[in-house]
């Protein structure tokens, strides 16, 4: 079988054109298939603070009405991404960016309104991994940008680590799939605020134990539990790494 | 040869969502491969504004800083390219949206410095006919926004008219192509004031006639232009009308 990194770089990195650069660099040494999904981070903030549009977030998931929607829209599938696959193709790789409407790529959900109204947030339904291995197979590196869609003529905004875990799902059937989720921090810390204590290894025993005792918290326990279902679904390792640490192997290793 | 229909729709179409949902419509009972390239219009300017940029035009072209170029790229290929991927797709037309950037499409050069510095506008070098002939082998609806890239990591704001004939063009070796420019007037007009004066058939002498009389003035001529261009280039036909007249066979036919 193949081998493919998917890698998911955090919002942080896109908005540091600096850091942004450096990690593009690395990531294009990757050998074999790769695909890149990224966040959109703070950027989507910032402009709609300039638009006079106050951002509400609820466990770290944006509430997106319909002018949310436009900024996101913008600053993802636009900027973002775009800019992503100019300098990939700066790199000489031949990169496309996507989001889950082209293609059919990625249909979802709009998320049902229970005690909060996310807005216009869509829960992943299918993902086409047919499209996805075609593209590969002619040497095109996928950009996916943290958007899909409906089919009814919507784009929802979709989390980027679950775009990243689903896709290694959905083609470790015809892959080997390698997940890197990787950001600003090292890896998993037991401290937040202290960079030594990285946790090398991580099973899924010692991350509830973790999470019970509070040590891991906040944004990283959904993306845990991402990790730890792609894992279950046949992808053959995840990681937790710092944007620079992509080829070192230096992070956290979940297994 | 394969029929291709090339449809360059207007970026004030794409500002009012019911006209745009009514020229996706028309447009997606076209039938055989289809190539749509829109236009960015106002939308970018209002943005523009909201955020204290000031927008400069010459000729018709947006003078194109580093700012301005943020406020395109977030617009063409963010906004306006997303929805309209998305709403072919509730179609179930299986559009993908692209900027030159990606499958290096549109490789261009920022336009050389004169009297005019138009800062980030790109004049189209190299388009990319392979990858469009595959995507549509593969039955898929490009679908184009108005930025190009020059292969240095830069975006590079770019005419869709010049980029709708531009890719008439190169398609024209391998396919019978229609190169439709639509908008929200009838056709080429005699007196742009007066809906009734549409010129029905318009060929080079005529129009040469027509533009030394004042009668044709503004941005209809770079259009014309680019139109002869295409035909002198063995495209079949082109035609500038209605959007909601690309099914008729109403509008100028340029000869």
């Amino acid at each position: 079988m193949q081998h493919l990194t998917i890698v998911k770089v955090g919002g942080k990195i896109t908005e540091q054109p600096e850091l942004l650069k450096a990690f593009l660099k690395d990531f294009s040494l990757i050998a074999g298939d790769k695909i890149l999904v990224h966040g959109g981070g703070n950027s989507a903030t910032v402009l709609a603070e300039k638009l006079g549009l106050q951002t509400k977030m609820k466990d770290g998931r944006r509430i997106t009405d319909p002018e949310m929607l436009k900024v996101v829209t913008m600053v993802y599938a636009g900027l973002v991404n775009k800019n992503i696959v100019a300098q990939l193709q700066k790199l000489r790789i031949d990169a496309i960016g996507l989001t889950g409407a082209d293609m059919n790529l990625i249909l979802s959900e709009k998320r049902p309104v229970k005690e909060i109204d996310y807005g216009f947030v869509g829960d992943i339904k299918k993902i086409n991994a047919p499209a996805l291995l075609e593209l590969l197979k002619q040497n095109y590196l996928p950009v996916i940008a943290p958007l899909t869609h409906d089919g009814e003529g919507n784009l929802l905004n979709t989390n980027a680590d679950t775009i990243a875990a689903e896709t290694a799902k959905v083609l470790a059937f015809d892959c080997n799939v390698r997940l890197i989720y990787c950001f600003e921090k090292r890896g998993v810390l037991m401290d937040e605020t202290d960079e030594r204590s990285l946790i090398p290894i991580l099973d899924f025993e010692l991350f509830q134990h973790y999470k019970n005792e509070g040590m891991i918290q906040g944004g990283m326990i959904p993306k845990l539990e991402n990790a730890f279902r792609a894992l279950a679904s046949g992808v053959k390792e995840v990681i937790i790494t710092c944007a620079s640490d992509i080829n070192t192997g230096k992070g956290t290793l979940i297994r």
